[in-house]
C-alpha cells in the first residue's frame, strides 16, 4: 500500500513576533486544509508534531496545538530528532498509515526560536553536540561544521569561495520564494567580507534561526486518490544514526548517517541519484550542502566544490537543489525544516513552483540532518 | 500480524547521581537484552526513545543514547507526550512493526530529572499547563490535580482519606519492589499529618520526580515466537487528546482523553474492564488513580472512593492496580513511566512477579496520562 501527500501548507519563515507557537502551527495547518479542500478536521485520524520542545516556553506542545487546531480528541504526540524532527514525524505518519492504524495523518513541523534570548539559544544549540566530552569545552554549532569545512578544504582543496557559491545560489532562489526569511541576492564579495563566525565561515555561510511552520497531510493510497487529483507518493524512506561525538567518527569529510539513509531510500524507491529531478538538502552551513552532494551521491566524494562551480545544483544542472532557497535563505526553524523541505518537493512535483519550477520534475528527494549528523532522514517522492 | 514483547529491562528509580542519562538508558537496555537472551544489537532495527527532552542538559538525546548503546547506524528518534512519552514510543514501535518497516524495535523510556534545581524543575512542570492563559497565573502541577480533587470531593463526597488509601496501597506494594524509589509502608495518619502541598494534598498524595529508565524490545509475531518462550502480545492500543486548558474541559471530575483512549483499546483487544487481571495506572497524584478507576471503567463515575475503600484494587480485589507501587512509590521519571508500567504488566503476565504476583494474570492494561490530561495512552496486553 502506497502513502501519498494530499495537502501542504507553509507559513512565512522569519522573526514572527506576531504569532505564538500554536498560531504558527494553525497558519500552516489552515493552508494545508485549504490545499486538500475536500477534508474535514474530523477526517484526520492523528496529528504528529515535529519540533524541538526545549526552545519553547510552552511545554507539552502537542497538547496546546491540538486544542488550538480543534483536533481534540484525536491522538497526537511529538517526534524529536533535533533539526530533523519533522522528518521523524513524516516517517512516523508513513508507518501509522502503512500499519493500518490510521488512514489520514497530519504532520506539523513547527518551531518558534526567537522567544529565547540569543545567548540562551546558542548555549542550547551547542549542547546538541556531546555535552560530556565536547560541548563542555566550548564547541558551538557553527564550530562543529567549521571542523567539517576545514577538513574538506585540507583533504580535497575545496575553497571557501566554493562554499559561498552555495549561499549565492540559495539566496538567488530564496529571493523568488515568498515564504523565505531572506529575499535578497548576495555576491561572493559581500559574503567573503562579512562578519566572521567560525573560521572559515562568515555569517553568509550560516543559516539563520527562525520561527515558522509547515504542514503536510498524508493518506493511504485509497484515500489519497479520493482526496487529491495529484497525490505525491512517498516511495523511499531512509533513516540512520551516527556517533554523536566527532571523536568516534571515521572521518570529518562525510556524514555517515546521510550516506546510509540515502542508500536505504534509493533502494526502497528503486531509483538512483541521477533520477532525482529536484532535491532539498540540509544546508545549515554552506559546507553541509557540499557534503550532501557527495553523501547522497550526486557527485563523488571530494567533488562537491566542482559540482557547485559547474552550477550542477542550479535549475538546468544535473540535480537542481534547494530551489526554495534552502535553510540558508529560507531560514531554519529547526522542527519545521523537514516538513518545509517536503512542501517544496511536493510543490515542484505538482508543477506548481511558478518561476522556480524545475520543468518536468517527477522524482524528488529530501535530506534532513539532525544536529551535527547524529541522524539523517532521506525521503524520496514521486509524482 | 501481532506484535509481541520479547525483552524487558528496568533500572532502579530514584535520585541517581551515580549515572548520566545515557548510563541510565544503558542499564535498562542491558537488562532487556539479557532478558531476551537470543538477540544481537545488530538485530534491533530501530530504537525509539521516550523522554521529555527539556529536563536534560544534553540535547538531541537519541543521538547520545544510540552512540552509548552501540546502536549506530540504526535509525533512532524520540517521542514526547509529556508524562506519556514512552507510551508514545510503544505506539510508534507497534506501528513501525505492523507497517513492515521494522521487525524488531527497542523502546527506551529514560529521564534524569534531578540534574535541574528544584525551582527550575517546578517552573518547567507548571508550563505543562497552558502558558498563555493558565500557568502564567501561577498554577503548578499539583495545583492542577488539586482542582480535580476538590471537584471530585464536592460532586461525589469523595474524602481525602480515600485518596490517601491509594497512597497506602501503593507504598504497600512499592515496599516489595526492588526497583522502587520509596520502599516503606505508610499510614493514613502519617500521610494526613504530612506537609501540605496544594489543598487537600500533602506530600503523600504526590508522586516524586525521579531519575530512571525502562526498556522494552518489541518484535513481529514471527520474530517474537522465535525470540521468547512467552511473548506478551500488545493487542489493544488507545490514544486520545483533550483540551489542555481546563477552561475548555466539560468538567473536572474526569479526564476525557483517558475515557476515549480506554474505549479504543478495549474495542481493539475485544475485552472489557472486568477482563483486566492487572493494571498499571497513572497515579501522579492520589486523585489521578481514583479518576483512572472511573475513566477506564473499573467502577462507575463517582464510585472511585468506594472502590479503594473496598480494596478492589488490591491483589484479591476485582482489578489489582499498581502492584509495582505505581508512580507514587516507584517514583515518576516522566519519560520512563510508560515503559516502566509495561515492564510490570509483562512481568505479571509472564508470572514472574514473585510475592507481588497476581495469580493467573492473563490480560493486563497500562494507562499513561500526559501532563494534566491533554493526552492519554492505554495499552492492553495478553499472554
Amino acid at each position: 500500500m502506497k502513502v501519498g501527500i494530499v495537502g501542504i501548507g507553509h507559513g512565512k519563515f522569519g522573526r514572527r513576533s506576531d504569532a505564538t507557537v500554536q498560531e504558527l502551527a494553525f497558519e500552516a495547518f489552515r493552508l494545508a486544509m485549504e490545499d486538500t479542500g475536500n477534508l474535514d478536521r474530523k477526517d484526520i485520524d492523528a496529528t504528529i508534531i515535529g519540533s524541538v520542545p526545549e526552545y519553547h516556553k510552552q511545554r507539552s506542545l502537542p497538547g496546546v496545538v491540538a486544542e488550538y487546531l480543534g483536533m481534540n480528541d484525536q491522538p497526537t504526540w511529538l517526534t524529536e530528532a533535533a533539526c530533523a524532527s519533522s522528518s521523524a514525524a513524516i516517517r512516523s505518519a508513513y508507518m501509522a498509515i502503512r500499519s493500518g492504524m490510521h488512514e489520514v495523518v497530519a504532520v506539523l513541523g513547527v518551531q518558534k526560536m526567537t522567544e529565547l534570548e540569543t545567548p540562551e539559544l546558542l548555549a542550547l544549540m551547542g549542547r546538541v553536540g556531546d555535552v560530556q566530552w565536547e560541548s563542555i569545552f566550548g564547541t558551538t554549532f557553527p564550530g562543529y561544521y567549521a571542523f567539517y569545512a576545514n577538513r574538506h578544504m585540507h583533504e580535497f582543496g575545496t575553497t571557501h569561495e566554493q562554499m559561498l557559491k552555495v549561499a549565492v545560489k540559495n539566496h538567488h532562489y530564496g529571493a523568488m520564494n515568498e515564504k523565505a526569511m531572506f529575499r535578497k541576492e548576495i555576491t561572493i564579495e559581500k559574503a567573503l567580507a562579512a562578519a566572521p563566525v567560525a573560521d572559515p565561515f562568515t555569517v553568509f555561510d550560516c543559516c539563520a534561526n527562525a520561527d515558522g511552520a509547515a504542514c503536510l497531510i498524508l493518506a493511504s493510497e485509497e484515500k489519497a486518490k479520493k482526496l487529491h487529483d495529484t497525490p505525491i507518493w512517498l516511495e523511499g524512506l531512509g533513516c540512520a544514526s551516527a556517533a554523536m561525538s566527532l571523536l568516534r567518527r571515521p572521518d570529518l569529510v562525510s556524514i555517515p548517517s546521510a550516506k546510509a539513509a540515502s542508500e536505504q531510500a534509493f533502494k526502497q524507491a528503486s531509483v538512483s541519484p541521477k533520477d532525482i529531478a529536484v532535491a532539498d538538502v540540509h544546508d545549515c552551513f554552506t559546507i553541509a550542502e557540499i557534503l550532501a552532494y557527495e553523501d547522497i551521491g550526486f557527485c563523488k566524494k571530494g567533488k562537491g566544490g566542482k559540482f557547485i562551480d559547474e552550477e550542477q545544483s542550479y535549475i538546468g544542472g544535473s540535480n537542481p537543489i534547494n530551489i526554495d532557497g534552502g535553510l540558508k535563505a529560507k531560514g531554519h526553524p529547526v522542527g519545521a525544516t523537514g516538513a518545509s523541505q517536503t512542501y517544496e518537493i511536493v510543490t515542484q512535483l505538482r508543477g506548481d513552483a511558478g518561476k522556480r519550477q524545475v520543468d518536468g520534475a517527477d522524482v524528488g528527494l529530501t535530506h534532513n540532518v539532525g544536529g551535527i549528523g547524529q541522524y539523517t532522514f532521506v525521503h524520496i517522492y514521486k509524482r
